[in-house]
C-alpha cells in the first residue's frame, strides 16, 4: 500500500496533516531523525518512540557499502532488521554521493566516484538508487537526483536539473515495490525559472510526495527561503513536501510557514556527540566549566528522559570523562527537542496561532 | 544504617543468602557490574533493572580525580548524581593506585604516585579513601590497602600485609558516615599463614563484610583459588564475602563453591566494547565475518533485551560500522548473563544440585 496524505487545517500557507504509512500514522508537520547505517547513532527505537519519533531516515548510500542491501532485504527488510517498526523513509544516495566523494564523475547514465570507506570505484545509477531501497523495503523511497552546488551557474543549473528529471523518469520506470511510496526532487539552484520548471515537470512523473531539494549545501538562509518559495508553490496539496537536510529550529520554523511537511537533520544527534544541547534559550555545550556544579536539567520546561532524570553537571562530567552515555543522554533531549518543537508548531496551527508561536519561539531562543 | 547480611542456606560451601542495604536488598551469590565513572558503560540505571542488577561497583580513585567527590556529595551523593536508586559499592582506589599508576612510592603514611590523566602527583591515603567514599556515599565501602603484585616474595608479602592491617584500621578510625557500610579486604599473598594471618587479624577490627583481595594479578587460577581458600574459613558465617575483580563464568563458579557471595569485574562491558559476547557454549567475537548472516540472536536460552529484538547480523553490522549501539546491546546481553549465571546458581544451591549446576555449565561453555 502507498502513503496516503491527509491535510487537516492551514493556518496561512502552514499546513496541519498526518501521514498515513504501512507503519502507522504520525502527524505533520514533523522532523526525522536520522539512523545513517540503521541507528539512529546511540539510540534504540523504543527511545525513539519515547520522544514521540514519528518517522526516521536512513541513508540508502551507505547501506549499499554496509552491510549491503541483500543482507537487508534476507533479514527481512530494513525495518526488522533494525528492529524499528515505525515508518521509515530512505534517501537516494544522490547527496552523499556529492558530499562524501571527493572525486565523481556525472554523466548521463549515473555518478561514477570512490567510496568514502576504502576509495573502491563506485557507480551509482537511477535505477540501482531504487533497486537498493526496493530491497530495503523502507515505507519511503526518493528519486536519485545531482544536489546542484551552491553557488553555480544558470547553464549548470539548468543541465543538471534537466538531468534530475530523466533521472526521476528513469527510477520511477525501474520502481518495483509496491509496499513502498516514492518521492520526486524538486531541484533548479537559485533560480526560479529553474525551480518551477522542475517542480511543474516532476509533479508530471506523478509521485507519493515531493522534496525541495538542493538546500543546505553553504547557500545563505534567505536564499533557501527563497528556493522553497519559488518551488512549494507548484507542489500539489494532496501530497507531503519534505525540505531535506533541516533541522535548525529557525530553518524548520520557516520551512512550515512556507507549506513544508517533513525535515531531516543530522544534527540533533551530531550536536549531542560534541557535548551540545539545544534548549529554550539557545543552544549549551556542557563541557563549559561553568556547568561542573549545575545541578539543573537541561531544560527546565523539558520532559524528555534525560531532563527527568540528570543534571548539567552529570552530563558534563560524562562528556569530561568521555563516557558514551553522554552523547546517548544528549541525542534523546535534543530529538525530544526538535521533535516537541513540531508538536507545538502543529498545536499552534490548529489555534491558528503559527507567526505568534514562530515569533515567541523565536526571540527566546536567540535571546533577544 | 549498616547492611545485613541474612544467610538463607547452603550447599557444601555455597552460601545462598540476602544482603540489605538502604538502597534495597538483593540476594546473593550476586555479580555486580562496574560503573568505573558513575555509570556502567553506555547503560541507563533503568537498562541495569532491566538485567536484574543487584548492585553496582563505582571507582573512588575515578572519581576522586573526576569530577572530584565534593561535586558528587553536593549533588547529593552518588546516587542522585548518577540517577541509581539501588545499591552501590565503592572499592578504596587501593587496586587502581597499583594497577594505573606507574611510577608509585608506597610509605606507611600512604601511597604517591601520578595521575593517570595528566601526571600530577598524588597522595592517597586510608583516611583520605574514606573520606572521598564517605562523601561518594555509597552503600558500602571498602578498606585502602595494598593489592599485592604476584609473584612477590614472602617478606615483601608480609610487610605489606601488615601495612594494610594497620591501614584497615585507621580507615575504621577515619569512617565518619552512619548509612554506609565498610568492608576488610584480606591480603597475604599466595602464603597460606600470612592469608590466615590477615583473615584473622581484619575479622578482630571488625568490618560490616570481608573481601579477598589480591587475585586477579597475573596469578594462575589454582593460585587464585588456593588463595580464596587459605582466607574463607578464618571469615565470619554472618557477613558477606567478596572477591575482587572476578568476572570469567569458570572463577565464579569456583568462588561460589568455596563461599563467595559477591564478584564484581569489568569484563562483561569491556568484551562488549570489543564487539565479544558470553554465550552458554562460550564466547565469540561479532566481528567474525561467520556472523554476516546469521539472523539468530546471539544467544538462543537468553531472556535479555538484545537477544529478544536483535540478529548477529544487525550487531555484527553495528560494530563493522563502528556505531555505538553494538557496544550498548552487547553490554546488555553480557551483563545478564552474568547475573542470569548467578540467579541459576542460587536456584541450584537452593535445590542442593549447584555441583551438578556447575559441572553441566561449564562442560558447554568449555565444549566439551
Amino acid at each position: 500500500m502507498k502513503i496516503k496524505y491527509e491535510l487537516i487545517g492551514n493556518d496561512g500557507r502552514a499546513r496541519l496533516g498526518k501521514l498515513h504509512t504501512n507503519h502507522g500514522t504520525f502527524d505533520t508537520p514533523m522532523f526525522m531523525p536520522v539512523g545513517t547505517l540503521a541507528t539512529v547513532k546511540t539510540l534504540t527505537p523504543e527511545e525513539l518512540k519515547e520522544v514521540h519519533s514519528g518517522i526516521i531516515l536512513s541513508n540508502t548510500y551507505h547501506l549499499w557499502l554496509r552491510p549491503g542491501e541483500d543482507i537487508v532485504a534476507k533479514a527481512g527488510g530494513l525495518h526488522k532488521f533494525m528492529n524499528y517498526d515505525g515508518p521509515i523513509l530512505t534517501d537516494s544516495g544522490g547527496f552523499q554521493v556529492f558530499s562524501l566523494a571527493k572525486k565523481k564523475d556525472i554523466i548521463e547514465d549515473g555518478v561514477y566516484f570512490k567510496s568514502h570507506i576504502d576509495g573502491k570505484k563506485l557507480f551509482l545509477t537511477p535505477e540501482k538508487s531504487i533497486e537498493i531501497q526496493n530491497k530495503l523495503d523502507s515505507d519511503i523511497a526518493m528519486s536519485f537526483d545531482e544536489c546542484i552546488p551552491y553557488p553555480a551557474d544558470y547553464e549548470y543549473a539548468k543541465a543538471s536539473t534537466e538531468r534530475t528529471l530523466r533521472w526521476a523518469k528513469r527510477g520511477k520506470d525501474a520502481f518495483n515495490n509496491e509496499n513502498q511510496s516514492l518521492f520526486g526532487i524538486v531541484q533548479g539552484g537559485e533560480y526560479p525559472d529553474l525551480r518551477k520548471w522542475s517542480a511543474e515537470e516532476t509533479v508530471k512523473l506523478g509521485f507519493d510526495g515531493y522534496s525541495i531539494g538542493g538546500t543546505s549545501v553553504g547557500e545563505g538562509k534567505d536564499v533557501m527561503y527563497k528556493m522553497i518559495d519559488d518551488a512549494i508553490k507548484y507542489l500539489p496539496e494532496d501530497k507531503p513536501r519534505y525540505l531535506m537536510g533541516v533541522g535548525e529550529p529557525a530553518d524548520i520554523l520557516e520551512g512550515i510557514e512556507r507549506g513544508i511537511d517533513m525535515f531531516d537533520c543530522v544534527l540533533p544527534t551530531r550536536l549531542a556527540r560534541h557535548g551540545n544541547a539545544f534548549t529554550h534559550t539557545g543552544k549549551i555545550n556542557l563541557k563549559n566549566l561553568k556547568y561542573r556544579e549545575d545541578f539543573s536539567p537541561l531544560d527546565e520546561e523539558c520532559d524528555c528522559y534525560t531532563c527527568k532524570n540528570y543534571s548539567k553537571a552529570y552530563i558534563r562530567h560524562l562528556f569530561v570523562a568521555k563516557e558514551s552515555l553522554g552523547g546517548r543522554l544528549l541525542s534523546i533531549h535534543n530529538i525530544r527537542f526538535l521533535i516537541r518543537l513540531t508538536e507545538e508548531i502543529r498545536e499552534s496551527i490548529k489555534n491558528g496561532n503559527f507567526l505568534e508561536y514562530k515569533e515567541n519561539f523565536l526571540n527566546r531562543y536567540n535571546n533577544k
